[in-house]
This record gives C-alpha cells, sequence and structure tokens, in this order.
C-alpha cells in the first residue's frame, strides 16, 4: 500500500468527502491534498471557506475509516492508485474543469483497483461501450460484437459490468481473450449485480475492475450517476448500444459530450424501445452514428494508429488463415451474398473446395451461410481490413 | 387535350429529345420552347449550337409520333400537364438550376397525369418515402407506417410504385383513406411491375400515376434515374426507409439533397443488410435521422401548419373515439406498459370497462396487448398529438 504523502492524503480525502463532491474540487483548485486534508482534520477553512459540517464529523473518527478500509482492501487485493502513480491515466484530469452533473464533478481522489492490469496502459486506447440493462436480444448482439471488434484490434472495452449491454460488452472483450475495465458504482471488493460474481472476477483476471469508492462501499443511485463519469473520463468515447428514453445510459454520454470525447451511438430499429434514447441522442446531435467496430475506430480516431503500428493488433484469425481460405475469404466482399460456385470461379479453385473452406470459415465464425450462398460477418470484414 | 402552343411544344418536345436531357434545358434557357422546337424541326442551330442528331431524326416523323401518343394517351385517360397549367407544382422549376446526375436534369417538359388529384395541390405539402425493392419486414412495417402517418396528417405522400418500401409507403397512404402519387420511370399508362396493376389502378383512382415518359413507354435503368429526380423534386423532403449499399433509392436522396430540400433516413438494425445504406448517409450526414411520422413532418416543418390548420388534418380515429375510450387512451403513454387496473385507478373507472375500451381500440389498432399490459401505438401518439 502506498504511503506517500499525496497519495496517502488523497485516500483519507476519499474518505471523508463523498467521491465527485463538487467541493473538493473548489477546495483542490486552492490547496495541495495535504493541505487540504490538514485542514479539514483541524477544522478550518479552506481559501476562506469552512469544509463541510460531514467531512468535518467523518474527521473525527478518520483514523478507524483509515485502518477499516485498507483491512478490507488487503483482504480483496484490492490496490490505490493517484495522480502521483506513474500509471495514473492524465486523461481522468479533464474531469476537474467541468461543471457539476447530478451534483458531482471532478478527477476522482484516487481509485481502488483489483487486478494487475496497468490503468494507463489499458485506457491509453480504450472506449466505452455501455446501454440499456434491459438490452433486447439484438442490442446485446451488437454490444458483444462491438465489444469483440474494438478489442481485437487492441482497443480495450470499459463498462459498467451492470446486466445488459455492459456485461455484453465485457463479455465480447473477453471472448477474444483482451482484457477489459469494468468501473463499479460501489466499492471494487462489492460484486454488483450479484450475479455477475463470476464475471468481475475473469475480469480483474485480466484486466481491472475499478471504483472511486472505498472497498465495502454500497452502490447507490447517486453513487451510478458519478461513476458514469470515470467511464466517460477514462476512454477516448462513448457508444451508446440500447437506452430507452431517459435511460442512465445516456449520462454517460453526457459526461463524454461535456468532456468533448467522441459519442456515439449504434442505431437500432425504430419499433424497439430499447432505442428510442439512442436515435434521440442521433437526432439532437449528441452523438453520432457507429455501426460497427470499424466506424468506432474510426471515429476515436485509432484506426490510424492500428494500421501504421501491427504489434498493437496481434495476429488475428485472418492472419492465421491458409492461403486459399483467406483467399476465398477476400471473394466475398462485405454485405454481398455469394455461391461457392461463383467464389470458385473468381478465384479458380473447384466450388467443392472452396465449400469445405467455407464450412471452416463458418465454425470459426468469419461467414454466414445463407439461404443463396454464403455471407461475410462484420467481424471478417473488420480483421480483413485491420 | 391542350392544344394552347406552348403546352403542345413542350409535348412535342418532350417526344423529340429522352425527358431529362441536360441539353434541353440548356436550349431552353435560350429560347421558347415554341422556338426550340422549331428550331429543331427546321434542323436549325439554337444559340449557336445544332440540335443533337437523334432529336432531329425523330424530328421527321413527330406528326405521326404525336398522333400515336395522343390515342394511346386518351385510350388511357392520360392527361398532358405542363408549366403553363394552373395545377403545375411551381418547386419542379428548381430542377432547371440543377447539375445533371447520372446525365439528366431539368424540370420536366410536362407530366403525363393518370387519375383526377390537382397535382400542385397534392403535392404542396408532400414527402416522398422511398426504399429499397428487397425489404425487410421491419422496413416494409415502417414504411406503411410513415405512409399512414403523414397522409392522416394531411401530407401526401409521393414514391415509385416499387416493390418493397415504395408499395408499402403508397397503401400506408391509402389504407388511410388518402390520395398518394406514384410516379413511374415508364409512361403513366404502363403498369410497371406488373404485379403492381392493382395498386396503381387504386393510386390512381383518388390520387395520381404520374410520368414525364410518353404513353407507351417501358421503364429502362436510366430512366429510373432520371425519374427519382421528380420524387424528390416534387416533394419537400425525401425519406429512405431501407436501402442496401448503393441502392438506388440513394439516388432520390442525392437529388433530394442536391434540390436542398429535407433528407431523411430511417434507422434499423445494423445487423440487417437492408439499412447499411441508409446508415452511411446519416453517418455522412447526407440525411438526419427520424423516427416516426412526427419527426418527418417536423423536419420539413409542416408539423406548425398542421398544428395552426385543423382543416388540413381532418378529424381522425382518435377524435372519434368515446370520451372515456378517449380518456383510457391518454392514460398510456407512448412507450409505457400499463395493465387496465393501473389505467382503471388512474381515471377512476372500472378496471372491466378499461378492458373493454382497450380491446376495442386494439382492434383500430391505437393500443397493442403486450405480456404485461397494454402499450400505445405509434399511430396513436401521433394521432392524439396532432
Amino acid at each position: 500500500m502506498r504511503t506517500d504523502n499525496e497519495g496517502l492524503a488523497r485516500l483519507k480525502l476519499s474518505l471523508l468527502a463523498e467521491p465527485g463532491d463538487p467541493r473538493l474540487v473548489r477546495f483542490l483548485a486552492d490547496a495541495e491534498p495535504a493541505e487540504v486534508l490538514d485542514a479539514v482534520v483541524r477544522g478550518r477553512a479552506i481559501g476562506g471557506v469552512a469544509p463541510p459540517q460531514s467531512w468535518l464529523e467523518r474527521a473525527e473518527r478518520l483514523d478507524a475509516l483509515v485502518a477499516t478500509t485498507l483491512v478490507k482492501a488487503k483482504a480483496a487485493g484490492l490496490r490505490w492508485l493517484c495522480r502521483t502513480d506513474h500509471d495514473w491515466p492524465p486523461q481522468l484530469a479533464d474531469l476537474d474543469h467541468l461543471d457539476p452533473l447530478n451534483g458531482s464533478t471532478g478527477a476522482p481522489m484516487g481509485l481502488w483497483l483489483r487486478g494487475r492490469g496497468n490503468l494507463a496502459r489499458l485506457v491509453e486506447s480504450s472506449v466505452a461501450i455501455v446501454g440499456a440493462r434491459d438490452a433486447t436480444t439484438y442490442g446485446a448482439e451488437v454490444a458483444a460484437d462491438l465489444g469483440a471488434d474494438v478489442s481485437d484490434a487492441g482497443m480495450t472495452v470499459v463498462s459498467g459490468a451492470a446486466y445488459g449491454i455492459d456485461a455484453c460488452a465485457h463479455r465480447g472483450a473477453l471472448a477474444m481473450g483482451k482484457p477489459t475495465i469494468a468501473v463499479l458504482a460501489g466499492g471494487a471488493d462489492v460484486d454488483y449485480p450479484r450475479a455477475h460474481t463470476a464475471l468481475l472476477a475473469r475480469i480483474a483476471a485480466d484486466g481491472l475492475v475499478v471504483s472511486e469508492q472505498a472497498p465495502g462501499q454500497i452502490p447507490m443511485k447517486a453513487r451510478f450517476l458519478s461513476r458514469n463519469r470515470l467511464i466517460a473520463g477514462l476512454t477516448q468515447g462513448t457508444v451508446v448500444v440500447e437506452a430507452a428514453r431517459r435511460s442512465g445510459s445516456l449520462n454517460t454520454l453526457n459526461w463524454a459530450d461535456q468532456l468533448g470525447r467522441v459519442t456515439m451511438g449504434v442505431p437500432g430499429p425504430v419499433t424497439s424501445h430499447a432505442s428510442v434514447g439512442v436515435h434521440e441522442a442521433l437526432r439532437s446531435g449528441k452523438a453520432i452514428v457507429v455501426t460497427n467496430g470499424r466506424e468506432v475506430m474510426e471515429a476515436v480516431g485509432v484506426l490510424g494508429v492500428v494500421d501504421a503500428t501491427p504489434d498493437r493488433a496481434p495476429e488475428s484469425a485472418y492472419d492465421q488463415l491458409p492461403s486459399q481460405a483467406r483467399r476465398v475469404l477476400d471473394a466475398l466482399p462485405w454485405g454481398v451474398i455469394r455461391s461457392a460456385a461463383e467464389i470458385g470461379v473468381e478465384i479458380g479453385v473447384p466450388a467443392s473446395d472452396v465449400d469445405d473452406h467455407l464450412v471452416v470459415l463458418e465454425r470459426i465464425r468469419l461467414v454466414n451461410r445463407e439461404m443463396c450462398g454464403w455471407s461475410l460477418q462484420r467481424r471478417a470484414d473488420l480483421l480483413r481490413g485491420a
């Protein structure tokens, strides 16, 4: 556990004030964390303003609070990361310049991390994929595909581990064997929702489970809204996959918008209530239309990076294909249905051989069998282009 | 049949040159129709430019061409409408200022009309609803709903009578007992597609079947593209409901865009090939997102007109409801599922009575029966708001 002055001062401040309290941002604009802490502990004003009563009350039992927190953190294997650490994501500082939204703002005092991932490195190229808890089959599928596509191309998926879209986005990344980050509204040791205990454990195994709340803290409505600013603040852009009118996931989009990050929405059937909020965001210009992982990467401007630095996009399923199978795939443009015979004619291979390749390609989810031929999976088009 | 000089001259010119020929626009910028006609017939230059050879050849048998055309028109009950007629839509003149697209441009010389509708009046408040021939069930439903919603609110639906989205949009209007306009790529007497003979007859009965091609002319690829400029040119805006990549219906959107008319697209599942072209148009900013009839009307700016002049929005199914049924409907907000009991409590009516009303409302397609209650049909929300 860190014990340097600023790190410990920030940890203590995070226990005195509700994380995201705008007053903390104001005090820290005038003084160093250790000075603010000192003033609160001594009940003194900072820049002429008295600390809130609730902070003073908690300051009286601060030593006990710190002790309990450290015990819980140790038990759960959490570590405290703050601005002075080399793996602190610098982009979080943008949060200090935002007007409060739902009563919270500011970069977190620090973050409790579960898992061994390097936060700064993981979020360097990252995107938030969020959406409705009561997702439709369509939304669930799109979220999983997006999660898989962007993480396969080297981006980290950040989400909230909630039911529905969040979980699907995480699982899409995990299914590709890629690390993903869950930012929780309660403590990083508090599995929420309870049913996602195993999912969170898997996320922590390769990636990170993150929270600005002290270990043991329970999630509450205000903390979900406050947590959303971290999801937006850590990432280069936020994609909303499904959101009913006034859905909480639009709140993450608002944070991303305020931060000047890229805001994206995946359209859906206009007959689906689960897409109404997304369509409203698209109509109002609060988000741009994205329909697949490639477009998300284009929007956040990493596609060029991925192309330019192949070491960030490790050998994909596409690259590992036998060359004839790859030629079969290349003869199948995205959005077109072709028969094995047609493909065979184009690449000069007997239709029966083409058919054999297609059956294998179907098994590894690169092509779909259609009524009158074969079509490419979106994933395959992305892999091929990357 | 009209015999005034300009009308007849324009009719003759429409037989000499392929409608939409950009050269015709240029000649008519320098001279009156009768002068251009005279020059072509005499083989003389206009403004120093010689008429194309193909025009000169057709001019040699012009009398026969006119005679056949008039006989066919009479047999099919078509009438010739041109700029000098009082029911000529003035907005078509905008087409004279467009760069050629796929080799055609310009306001039509005139239009052959089948049906008794007043063209200018019908298109005064009108919207084009176009899209894929191979529409999905989703697209078909959305097109029919849009057609029904906007025509119920007093707008005329203009489309191309093709399979898929076009036909659904026309049928949506017809189902509400409203006139609709089909613009054909062949002669107005040539039923295309053949399977839509009955549909075209119904369209002509209350609305209009329209073409710039002479009676008997067959539709050809270039004529479809050229026809699209009339669909865009007649209307205040164009909505594309479904369009695969590079679909012809995006061509209509391009015309509308060139004309500065409102360009709209209905999003769909990103997993559907039939929506790829629409999403591309939305992403490129070539169209704005619309998800229902109300939004289409807002976009073309007629919603205020509809609200302000109730005589344009005749008594709707909603207005005709018994007052208690209307209260039941009013207690069901759009996008919410409520039980009969909940509605009963809110409006102070026994749940069994509420249930009776809901069953009737379901039959006239204003509400849907859901697993755990009732929801409003989009139509009902629109009717209620109009």
